[in-house]
């Protein structure tokens, strides 16, 4: 029997009512039937998330600009393998509650259409292309190729989502058919035609009119893409139906709207008032049975009422080991984008003090992103040094600490530039700066998470030129998950290294990159603007005027830009075929990017490869 | 010549005008007379602080568990070593700023009266003769012995202040003569006659009706113990006379009434008004004379205005030195109180994983205390014992991280705690949930300060309960400034360390402990009590029913306690002579307490000293 014959037998025996219950994320048990309660909302974002200790990668928006889909499968892979070590631990207490599951709500395909969104550091990107072929990489990772699913993978939010966050329950955004088929929904179509992705999630906002999840045209969409899933809402989503977007009058209405709209599963509660809507006649039983069928097609998959799941011993010993980090330092190395290089990278050996300085230097959540987990060994930007190297590393918060009121001291980082060979500045902003709406972390106004300049803070602008004038060589490194105003760096410093949020290998790896251990192989995954003033509104979702397929502007680093230590040429044969040739010393990993024009430059494929020095090699895409 | 006489020689140099812009505390350059602008506000509670990277050493409250003045005479003078390094760099920019000079508000030499005082963990703990004697160390160290003062001490907050802190600018507590002798102002007397500190630091709040910065009773106190220093009132406490206590009008009466009270220096700006009382009449300027006389006095000791200052030299490079760590290292270890030992401290060789449970396992805040520096290396417990341990080391927060959310995955923790040997439990509470009224970086309400409980948060003891439910052997580290209820691990964990905010070495000090590379040898400097139900009110500034000395109830834990790894024997053979016996296999630091019983037990002695395994030593008091 196949997994959904076998879903079909089993929601045969359940009662109208059971099967109901089934239709929301905190399921309940069915003890006569011997189904247990399970709860379907987890994280795994950037590794297995929100359920304590665990290999935390780069946030996502990093791993993008590494370009590297096998590296990224792997990473997909242990965090399911982690997902899965402790999912076996925890289904031994009987239940598993939320963030326990190994149904995992990742990953964010979403495209980043604005720098301000605060949830942009979330996605891959602005691109398509890269979007859609990083999220199949990631896809297969969490899902693996066994006899069963070894995770579910979530692909949301579908569609078109990307901010403001303060609106994110409320607004109806116009897109035009030419920006959908362009830009918003490839991802979706790729990922679901190439990874089969177990869930669609649907987002919070209206599209054209219509709700996200209970949308005639998205689900038209799906259909073309043939997916073959479980559609999720976002959470509290149906309740937006009637709460926000006023499509429908209270929750009954709101659950039959989602349920007779193509949503199978509600994370939420809305569908509690589903027996209601059925009594006043508003959905089928035949609907119900049909939502039920699929969600439980998905947890036959996982292997949950199957006694022989190649994932069921995976040990809670692989949290974290040696092996995984060792992925993840790789991953944290590649996520880094060398900008500017005026030849003082990678440091060298006569170099006797260093000075680190800056707020990002020593602050733990600034490697972690959102929806991350918690390492147990890590690394911030100073400590990733001061392992590093031998010589003395003074270090100054510069008086900007984020943590703590603004002190002022700018003159302590003063002193410790004047003391050092070479400063390492490390600013930028936080993932408590850009973040998702609501989330208690947020530190900006009203919990909104969506960031309002692409400049520093004044304070931090003001450390800068002061330790800019100390006429000491400054190697600026930006900590942010979206585009930041480099234009200062840019002209004042000797080099510029983005390093997004890191993961918990992220100072190690910037050392590794500082030192010349590895060469830098990172290329930007955004434009980074230099002012918000050159882009359209925020709400505006037209495409016009945005990212570098559309952007009419100069931007101050473009997308795909990213330096090596060494001097890569590249010879196009034909349209398909390039000779990569390393003429340096380094050994580099390098990304060759191929765009088309149609007729705006679009990234249409992309392959990374290891290059020793001196050596040529032949891409053929 | 004096400084006395130089003070006196430049004052008289001084217009009415010029004299009285010296009197607050960021003092204004008089250019023609070669004086710079001097900010008297400086803070090294235990260690320079708020001036970046230093040397941070065990908050107050820990180092007084110690017993050891010796050592705390020399954490004294690394950090006025430091304060001078950073001070020599600092005053290359012309002027020194808040946090940069060497006049250091430190130390709090208040009695610890109520466990929920906030800034409680500031002080040495609720035994006068404790406090004295460690002020005294303390102070030594910061003033140094030179031709010149080394960096000005101030003894604060005089007097009798002890919180609530949201009441501290307005109450007037009522105390009798009794407790302000045997209990109040004892160690401000023993300081003072012993340790002759630069400044006295009068407190916001009121005693017996007249407000502690205008005292003509604390004055004459201060008369008969001959102290000839800077009286410098605490910040704003001068405008607190018309803003809160009512007993002047405005800030001309308050400048006025601060001057001619014995306030020398004004933390604040009222003394601006000071031009505007003279024009009244309220004030004269001989008595401005006079304050402007002490406070150039000081500038003078401090060697301002010499060029032969043996503190001029200090590089920046002391900071944080090897030397200073190792001392720092040494003070952390001392500072935790070993309360509770089944046998299972030292842990055994043959452990081979060791699970690392709680929130405050890898909390970098809670070694910081309030009024810190910055460390740059440092280690939370967490890193401590993984650097400590060759074995394996589980984490998990429980579920209930200071900095998240309650995510209520205790599982984890539980998990954890099944694949380990032995569990190390890191609970207790944070200085965000203890600390200053106005603090931004409290986290109670409203930025209270205070404590309103002594249990652990509801999430904690569960996650505590949990833990213990596994069977396994609970080591529980407990992190406060202040008595927690410790009846529930005292009766259901194999071991108990309390170990206050434990700076910057506190995780590898911990780890010194746990694995035995030192024993134990501190001993708690406050009454660990089992309910605030057992004590009056926080307002009630009686000493009747508070502190070891009057308390009528049964502590958990007892003012002194603390055990160590080894078995020593007092044997008193007279009331001054006493022979220690090192019975066990381990070399102990030990001190012994001295008590008499006036009628209620009291500290009147202690000596810390080094007794090898198998070994006597005999102490005379």
């Amino acid at each position: 029997m196949t997994f959904e014959e076998r879903a079909r037998e089993l929601v045969s025996k359940m009662t109208f009512e059971e099967k109901m219950s089934q239709l929301i994320h905190d399921s309940p048990a069915i003890e006569r039937l011997g189904i247990p309660a399970y709860n379907w909302w987890s994280e795994a974002l950037h590794g297995i998330a929100r359920s304590g200790t665990a290999t935390v990668f780069p946030q996502a928006i990093g791993m993008a600009a590494s370009f590297d889909e096998e590296l990224l499968q792997k990473v997909g892979d242990i965090a399911s393998t982690e997902a899965r070590a402790k999912f076996n631990e925890y289904r031994k207490f009987g239940e598993t509650k939320k963030d326990q599951g190994i149904t995992l709500f990742s990953p964010n395909i979403n495209i980043f259409r604005d720098p301000r969104w605060g949830r942009g550091h979330e996605t891959y990107g602005e691109d398509p292309c890269l979007t859609g072929r990083l999220g199949v990489a990631y896809i297969k990772g969490l899902q693996g190729e066994g006899k069963y699913r070894k995770t579910d993978a979530t692909v949301k939010h579908y569609a078109v989502h990307s901010g403001p966050e303060f609106c994110r329950h409320t607004i109806d955004v116009n897109v035009s058919e030419k920006d959908l088929n362009e830009t918003y929904l490839p991802a979706f179509k790729y990922c679901i035609e190439n990874a089969d992705p177990s869930m669609v999630m649907g987002a919070y906002n209206r599209v054209n009119g219509e709700s996200c999840c209970a949308s005639e045209y998205l689900n038209k969409k799906l259909d073309e893409f043939q997916f073959n899933g479980v559609f999720v809402s976002d959470f509290t989503a149906i309740n937006d139906f009637h709460n926000y977007h006023g499509v429908t009058k209270d929750a009954v209405e709101s659950a039959a709207y989602g349920l007779n709209g193509g949503c199978h599963l509600n994370c939420g509660h809305a569908y509690r008032s589903l027996k209601e809507a059925a009594e006043q006649g508003l959905i089928t039983e035949k609907t119900v049975t049909e939502a039920a069928v699929k969600i439980f097609t998905d947890r036959f998959r996982l292997g949950l009422f199957d006694e022989d799941c190649e994932y069921d011993n995976i040990p809670y010993s692989v949290i974290e080991c040696d092996e995984h980090r060792k992925v993840n330092r790789k991953m944290a190395q590649e996520s880094m984008v060398l900008l500017k290089n005026d030849g003082i990278l990678p440091l060298k050996k006569d170099i006797k003090t260093v000075a680190v300085i800056g707020p990002n230097a020593d602050y733990k959540t600034s490697l972690l992103g959102n929806y991350n987990g918690m390492p147990s060994v890590y690394a911030t930007l100073l400590r990733g040094i001061q392992d590093s190297f031998d010589g003395k590393v003074l270090f100054s918060e510069g008086g900007c600490a984020f943590w703590q009121p603004y002190s002022g001291n700018i003159e302590e980082a003063v002193v410790a530039a004047k003391h050092a060979d070479v400063i390492i500045l490390c600013v930028g902003i936080t993932p408590e700066m850009e973040g998702e709406g609501g989330d208690p972390n947020n530190e900006n106004d009203f919990l909104i998470g969506d960031k309002r300049t692409l400049d520093l803070r004044p304070e931090q602008q003001k450390l800068v030129e002061s330790i800019v004038a100390t006429g000491k060589p400054v190697i600026y490194v930006n900590v942010s998950g979206s585009s930041m105003n480099l234009s200062y760096p840019k002209e004042h410093c000797n080099a510029i290294i983005q390093c997004f949020y890191p993961g918990a290998e992220g100072g190690w790896a910037l050392a590794d990159i500082l030192f010349g251990n590895v060469s830098p192989s990172g290329r930007l995954p955004i434009t980074f603007y230099e002012s918000l003033d050159d882009l359209p509104e925020f709400t505006d979702y037209s495409m016009e005027n945005r990212t570098y397929r559309f952007f009419k502007g100069t931007p101050v680093y473009e997308f795909g830009y990213g330096l090596t230590y060494s001097d890569i040429t590249e010879k196009w044969t034909d349209e398909n075929t390039v000779i990569l040739k390393n003429n340096g010393d380094y050994d580099v990993n390098y990304s060759v990017l191929k765009f088309e024009y149609i007729p705006h430059k679009s990234l249409c494929d992309f392959k990374k490869v290891f290059i020793k020095a001196g050596k040529e090699v032949t891409v053929k895409f």
